[in-house]
């Protein structure tokens, strides 16, 4: 039989399960709630079950499956396999969530954070598969970042690392959750993109984004596609702050591709243009030809292969 | 006998030789006169000479010793031994260094980038030798950068990576040797605290920079040291430029050293001082006390020895 993996997609109001085969194909998956308000060991106990669940419904049971791999937000010690802090799941902080889930479906259990985990989903089943010099941006309510350098997983000493959301490119500018000013996140956030857009509505009360049923990053990305000037205004400045910000990190890491994902990346053609626009302003000409600039294409399933890929990257 | 090689710190003007042991003790060394314009093949001609006469001089022989290292500035690619561009070696492009110098000594020689010899410098000898998460900035005419993330040199898909200072750190700052504006290089280089010191003539006619011999680097830090105005400026500029930086890479590579050199370094306690004052308003508390941020200790012979650490970094 070939080999098997669980992915999870831990997130702060849903869980996403799946079992993956080794060429990425999705066997059966499913969606709970995390009900993070149950306490950890209930929303543990209840991921444990759904395990145990989609592996009956599969014909299936532990010993066909070579590891779990759970992608959780925050900041993960992946050798220890405890979730260090995530604002998501308050009171986790210094939580053996690996061991728990171990103790609970009899699989040996790998943790990352969500944005690695993006990453060596991409690494393991993305368009550039294999690539041994990459980097993902995740572009959600926040900005993660994960990067493979010489075909490796980047975390730091601490496991720290990566967070390139938590680069500064606009000092000055909006101030971020992180206490910091003009970080990537403060920019290119979906949080930051409403904000920005929030903020015009005294100079631009006519905009088109007034008039959407909600103000969202996606109401913003359609009014500018509708040609409208407040929303251009404000993707201007987020196409501009990753363009910054993907500049030095080609200059720092020399990657060969750079991948977009995250809820901001179904802005598409607007986004990436708006960024390949200004690359030039952001990099060397030595770097030209280097690298490139894509959105990830595994979009719907990424969380579920992101997390399986975790196996797959430290089994391999 | 104990391990020895050859550490050759070339530079545009001048070229220091030494023979290293492998605790970093230099037993013999010269400087020669690079003289660039008599042409790359009698500049690698006379280096391979004192390479012989030092050996002669120190009663050895080319078996004696394991390896040449060159830290030559400039893009390097490593893999060949070859010099891609270096503003400092016109026409040495696509020169097969390594290859000439090795049929010259007949010594197995390896090339880095002279940021990247810096940091393997500091990883071989240095205060914090060992460690597995350093970085290097080399603070002179222009700013290197050289990374080591998990144990291993981070030089990127074409060996161009760890170029830490042309990241932007200013956006709109002054325009930097790259062609970008605001990159570090363009406010933390000697070059760059010149030019701003200059910018200020018409300002501060009466600052103590310009009752100095020659407006230069030192000429600033010292006018800044006894109370002048103008120059405190420039250096909060440039040591605010640092900060933003160092912080960005915090963030990136989670280290647990980050370590200055290049002749700017020897402004000391007003250089250091001047970046730990910042810190904190550019990194996340949660990575308080994972980074020591120091000045190189190697000093005077930093160039030789991190020059000799590549054949130790390249054969350990």
């Amino acid at each position: 039989m070939a080999k098997h993996v669980i992915g999870i997609d831990l997130g702060g109001t849903e869980t996403k399960i799946g079992i993956v085969q080794e060429d990425g194909k999705i066997i059966k998956k499913k969606m709970i709630p995390t009900k993070v308000l149950d306490g950890r060991i209930t929303v543990v106990t209840r991921i444990g079950e759904a395990v145990r669940e989609l592996l009956l419904e599969s014909g299936m049971n532990s010993s066909d499956v070579i590891g779990i791999g759970v992608g959780s937000p925050g900041s993960i010690d992946h050798e220890t396999g405890t979730v260090l802090f995530s604002p998501n799941l308050p009171d986790w902080s210094g939580f053996g969530l690996a061991e728990m889930l171990e103790k609970i479906s009899g699989i040996k259990t790998f943790i990352e954070n969500d944005a690695n985990s993006f990453i060596l989903g991409e690494w393991a089943f993305g368009e550039f598969k294999g690539s041994q010099h990459m980097l993902g941006l995740t572009l959600g309510t926040g900005v993660g970042g994960g990067v493979i350098t010489h075909g490796m997983l980047m975390t730091g000493s601490m496991g720290y690392g990566g967070e390139l959301g938590h680069t500064v490119v606009e000092p000055g500018g909006p101030l971020c959750g992180c206490g910091s000013h003009g970080c990537l996140e403060s920019l290119a956030s979906a949080t930051a993109i409403v904000n920005m857009a929030r903020e015009f509505s005294k100079r631009f009360p006519e905009s088109l984004i007034f008039a959407k049923p909600e103000i969202t990053a996606k109401a913003v990305f359609d009014s500018a596609r509708e040609g409208d000037h407040a929303a251009t205004i404000v993707v201007e400045r987020a196409t501009r702050a990753l363009a910054t910000a993907i500049g030095n990190y080609i200059h720092v890491f020399n990657p060969e591709h750079i991948i977009i994902g995250g809820g901001i990346s179904k802005a598409g053609d607007l986004l990436i243009d708006g960024i390949q626009r200004k690359m030039p302003e952001y990099v060397m000409p030595s770097f030209n030809g280097t690298y490139s600039i894509t959105l990830s294409k595994l979009v719907e399933n990424a969380g579920i292969k992101g997390a399986a890929s975790i196996v797959f990257y430290r089994i391999s």
